[in-house]
């Protein structure tokens, strides 16, 4: 297994073993509502966004106590944000992380109320973190909801741009929002709590563009390389619902050589961060060559 | 005008002002998420729970500056509660303060999504309030996502229990999670930023314990005996789906002489703060004799 690999399993088994901890198989309250929240949570996703937080946390320093629960809330507000983008009335999908998506399996209502308690609790998830101190928590509450509130903006554009031709601006209006903002989000989400010097932060901030860029490349491009089976999410969904990819509007080659120009971008700017960032490479190295 | 009334009405000036100000009618990102979300934050809502954290805060004399805006974010989460409440998959409502419901007007996709916005904003709307100290920012961020979550809960047991019987401590369950978190956490919210002591902030609590139960058999009483003009929202809705309320298990005349007894309690335990509690006794004899 290549030590990147080793880190992304290393981070899902922390993360996992957190968010059980915050959100257990039994306690108060509707068990429907609870199940509903840990089927999606528990449904084998990959912890990008939380694998970010603690590698740029590591790189510069930080323990991975400080930095896990912020990892974790980052994973239950990507899923709240998966859940209700799955809705009948959004992108209508059965099928999300290789099994049914939360609707199909719980219906709709508990569906939108597990979305809204996840996004809830990701905030009272960093508000309770007693292992930072409130300038740290209040900093990465204020970023994360700016982050939150770029994902609902991002999939309402989305909604608008179906079946309408846009500008490739409207593509990474719709991109830096949906996807882009949350990664972003939690690369300076490690670098804050490992508190990393002004320098290192913009140089963090320009990487996470770049990330989020890569990510939404190879995303388009699995949508039209890889079966549904390999995704565990509906292939081919972009072209049926007639959105402006990046394979669309350059080519599947056009796109993969985009996507490695990003790649190259993003390695250069590590090489200008006084610390040793051959993890952040080796997550850049992961999206470019990811398989689903 | 009585000074209850008065003191209402300045309120709802001070966070309407507020609310304006912080998603105003123009401004970046798509105009149909905003215009959704000012739909139903300017619907002519009673702000009965902004209300109760200015008067809460100005008897232990925070000034209103300092209280607007936490006032403001418990509007705001209220209002996201009430479009999620409303969809169709939820209780399938089309009136609301008096016009369509957000879903009615904008569509689903967009009135989920104005859900799920203004419940973030109210969190960054507290997180980003500079003229409180990071502490009591924690501190309201934490206390309202609390309630945010058992409001959550509150309407997952409410969908549960429609058609079926349930015990008196069933009813209770669900409005102490539905509707009494966000009232109890609002008068909370004041005494906090107006730095009360523990003994006044635990008669606080009490009190508004009382105030979330008289709101509760108040608003089941006006379920039966309002017309929906005068209500804004459907009424009779109660009955409809089986719901059980304290009109339902008392009678009419047996759960008004409950609220009377619930407000003398109120009351009592007003007396027993050391402050003037005249404008929190205005408020609870507001809700008392409510007519919508």
């Amino acid at each position: 297994m290549s030590e990147t690999k080793e880190f992304f399993s290393e981070v899902s088994r922390l993360v996992e073993a957190h968010l059980d901890w915050l959100i257990p198989a039994e306690g108060p309250g509707p068990s429907s509502l609870r199940n509903a929240m840990r089927w999606s949570l528990f449904a084998g996703g990959k912890h990008f966004r939380p694998a970010l937080v603690i590698a740029v946390g590591r790189t510069f320093g930080a323990a991975d106590d400080l930095l896990v629960r912020t990892a974790a809330a980052v994973e239950m507000i990507h899923t709240y944000s998966l859940i209700h983008d799955d809705l009948p009335s959004m992108d209508d999908d059965d099928l999300r992380r290789g099994r049914e998506t939360c609707h199909k399996r719980f219906g709709e209502a508990t569906a939108i109320l597990a979305g809204d308690a996840l996004q809830v609790l990701s905030f009272q998830a960093i508000a309770e973190d007693e292992l930072l101190d409130v300038e740290t928590r209040i900093s990465l509450i204020s970023g994360l909801s700016r982050a939150a509130t770029k994902m609902v903006v991002g999939q309402q554009l989305d909604l608008e741009a179906e079946g309408q031709v846009i500008s490739t601006k409207g593509v990474e209006d719709i991109h830096v929002n949906k996807t882009g903002a949350l990664i972003a989000f939690s690369a300076t989400a490690g670098a804050v709590i490992a508190r990393t010097s002004r320098t290192s932060l913009t140089k963090i901030d320009d990487f996470a563009a770049r990330l989020g860029l890569l990510f939404q490349v190879t995303d388009d491009l699995l949508d039209v390389t890889q079966t549904t089976e390999k995704l565990g999410k509906t292939a081919g969904k972009d072209i049926a619902a007639g959105k402006a990819t990046y394979p669309m509007s350059l080519g599947i080659d056009g796109a993969r050589e985009f996507a490695g120009a990003v790649y190259d971008d993003a390695v250069a700017i590590l090489k200008e961060i006084d610390a040793d960032t051959d993890l952040l490479a080796g997550i850049a190295r992961f999206l470019l060559t990811r398989e689903s």
